[in-house]
């Protein structure tokens, strides 16, 4: 298949410390998105703007809140994750492509540095729907089940809509679980991802 | 089945605001288990001691750290979370008292102040699995999964280790998609259990 190497964790390309040369807006945004995964959506203006080496008043004319910062780093994020998941076009069958992102997620999972999918953690973090943010989560969270459909609908599966939504729940469950024991999957997420294919007569 | 009535929300009985009367070790855990659920863990001393009328001089004398009310707190809406969800004991067949707990959950899923799995918002949001409170949320999380193992012997599921550990994934990826989309589960959480439990051949 043609895929990318491997990241090794689940928001790889924010891991890299931000280079000092990087425009400011990039610097923050890098910053932002490391330190809103792993320590979470609290994480306050001035750490945001020490970790990023941006002053305040020069984040302020970037962006009108911390809340726009936190929206644009996790779109960021979910971008750098979203091609971490997702192959790109080749010809593998349908159910080749969907476990290709159970297989990455075994492997995300596997990180020490692994706290759970980005989306979902912000999703929770904020218990707040109409946060800019949330609405990022929201979005890509539709794009992965929209992607699970398109597969699902071209391999013929029985009710791709229900499969799809299936799978996405597998997805998460599984990233859910691997925070909560602190532990890989050690292959729950493909074999649960393999049973609903089956069970939908993807073959 | 011999089950008490749908409770409104995933930590019902912390949603009650704490009586004066009561004890205020009381007070303080039923107040810190709404707050941190409806808020997050971040949820500072000052606001806890203000919700639960208690001074922190006096929380201080019973706990010796917020991080040990947190853990104390989840653990008593966790117990509560458990008698909302597990059927107490009763003849039905394991199937039943499976998707017993997926219709629970199909039900909190539709409150508004629903906000997800409390164990698992509080181990992602801590992003530590050696504090205290992540160590209540695998605990809890370790006992679902061990109901769904003995319910799925019982039955003569096939693997019934590995049915419990999927079926425990299908129940906090459900949750995390009821936060994600601010939508009841419409069906989702049962539909995908009976999936899991047909293709186990467990009728």
């Amino acid at each position: 298949m043609n895929v990318s190497p491997p990241a090794p964790t689940a928001a790889a390309a924010t891991t890299a410390p931000p280079a000092a040369a990087a425009a400011p807006r990039e610097r923050l945004l890098e910053a932002a998105a490391l330190l809103f995964y792993r320590e979470g959506v609290h994480v306050g203006v001035e750490a945001l703007c020490r970790a990023a080496g941006v002053s305040k008043r020069s984040m302020y004319q970037m962006f009108t809140s911390k809340d726009e910062v936190l929206a644009a780093s996790l779109e960021r994020a979910a971008l750098t994750y979203w091609e971490t998941l997702v192959p790109g076009e080749d010809d593998a069958p349908p159910r080749a492509r969907i476990l290709h992102i159970f297989e990455r997620l075994e492997s995300l999972s596997g990180s020490p540095a692994y706290q759970g999918c980005p989306l979902v953690a912000t999703a929770v973090e904020l218990k707040n729907p109409e946060h800019p943010a949330s609405m990022v989560a929201r979005r890509f969270k539709n794009m992965l089940t929209e992607y699970f459909h398109q597969e699902a609908r071209r391999a013929g599966a029985r009710d791709p809509e229900q499969l799809a939504r299936q799978l996405t729940v597998v997805f998460d469950g599984s990233s859910a679980r691997a925070v909560v024991q602190a532990q890989p999957l050690h292959g729950l997420a493909v074999t649960t991802a393999t049973t609903l294919l089956d069970a939908a007569g993807l073959r």
